[in-house]
């Protein structure tokens, strides 16, 4: 099955464009095995959810014993809700290759994030996974983002407009999609002018400040589908004592609400 | 002791620019054991060398035993010759530090590359090891870094540019390199402009192209140094048969000497 239909079917099945990311940080954890802690987010959350984003940093850090978490993470989520590998990959063609396979084929995402700075022989090993979703990192969450995503290139546009156009150009297997951060609405909106029919990844809710009514507003396509508001650290460290599966199921249950209200407003208003 | 000192260090002592590239494709090498094939290279190479430069995407390829062999790869480097772990990572600043733990800590790199396109809060936890070298990508070697880096940006400036000229701002802990493709020499020669001291890291030679004697007429400093020439498969698959080893010794060996003579008769015509 191709990652956008898994990906729309698993939210309709849910109501939901809310995608919970695992990002497991011990200093932040409560004290526990961390595949435990991931078992029991995934466990708590499953039918709230459109997807789940495990970041790979994150279980690097924990060395050899983090890729046997990650494998066995994904492992345990049902296979009719799509993981999202967010890796931000990006190397030259022959390399990018060696990539696509890593995250495609060893660990089998459903997506995977890729940086775009390469270019297009970098980006075209993963789209050629045609039944597997890329997000392209067009206009980051972080303050960072403006240092060059921002920057006015030729014809007028932003850099990451400019990337928004690409992605639209080199979507002839209907399986790119891209990355926009909820703090920054303005940008969101004209990513979504550029690509109205692309799914948009939504990071940038919660501890990084960004507005949830605009990221549904301005993310969402016509039918007020293909976004995924990509939420961590405010659903899975909701709470740091023994009861923090259920704190995280509360919160995530409390943002879906919210984005399905979002998205109700939208309908009547239009 | 500091990336920079240890990199000097190797080089002066092995009169070498040659930094072998340990990217393990099993299509490629003769039938053998991955961490043999490794430790083969490096006992055969480990005196005509720099530094080395394993690409985390060919061992993540081939999934969890690949870190085993990643790591045990970089114990069996003599201790006096900098490890450069090209990873190209790229995350906002609090995944940013897991990915700099995961490549400084966990594996222990000497220096790692990183994508810039996410601008100074990804680049920050990076460079904030202060002994640790960080090279950006800045002009890559590839066909799509025409893509976006070569986009005309403000003030006149191309992409790759403005990353040069951002890097030198940021260089406040004399630990930034950059990377530039010896695919694009005229690039080359511009970055070398921007950023006159810093040590630039140049893939391209070989497979993919680039030009040796422009690679080291451009690339090195005033002083014909910290300039870092990468090579991968001229290298390490010169031969698929039992002598790939000394193979490689050979071709390493021819290439110094070849890097050498560019050298010296810059030397004479400054």
């Amino acid at each position: 099955m191709k990652f956008s239909d898994k990906l729309l079917n698993a939210s309709r099945k849910n109501k939901s464009l809310l995608c919970v990311g695992l990002d497991p940080d011990p200093n932040l954890m409560p004290k526990l095995d961390i595949l435990e802690f991931n078992k029991a987010i995934i466990d708590a959350t499953q039918d709230l959810v459109c997807a789940y984003k495990p970041n790979l940093a994150f279980y690097e850090a924990l060395g050899i014993e983090g890729f046997t978490i990650l494998r066995k993470t994904i492992e345990h989520i049902p296979s009719g809700i799509p993981v999202i590998g967010d890796a931000k990959r990006g190397d030259i063609g022959n390399t990018a290759k060696a990539y696509a396979r890593a995250l495609f084929s060893t660990f089998g995402f459903d997506a995977a994030t890729v940086n775009p700075y390469l270019g297009f022989d970098s980006i075209e090993p993963f789209i050629s996974y045609q039944d597997k979703g890329i997000f392209l990192l067009c206009r980051t969450s972080n303050p960072g983002a403006q240092d060059f995503q921002d920057l006015r290139c030729g014809g007028g546009s932003s850099l990451y407009e400019v990337v928004a156009q690409k992605a639209e150009e080199w979507n002839v297997h209907d399986n790119i999609g891209l990355v926009v951060g909820a703090t920054c609405p303005e940008e969101l909106r004209k990513v979504r002018s550029i690509c109205p029919k692309m799914c948009l990844l939504i990071p940038g809710i919660g501890a990084q400040g960004g507005d949830l009514a605009s990221a549904v507003k301005y993310g969402v396509d016509a039918q007020g589908e293909k976004a995924i508001i990509a939420i961590s650290r405010q659903i899975i460290y909701a709470s740091k004592e023994k009861n923090f599966a259920e704190a995280a199921r509360n919160m995530a249950e409390k943002i879906r609400s919210q984005i399905n209200s979002h998205l109700a407003s939208r309908q009547k208003t239009k």
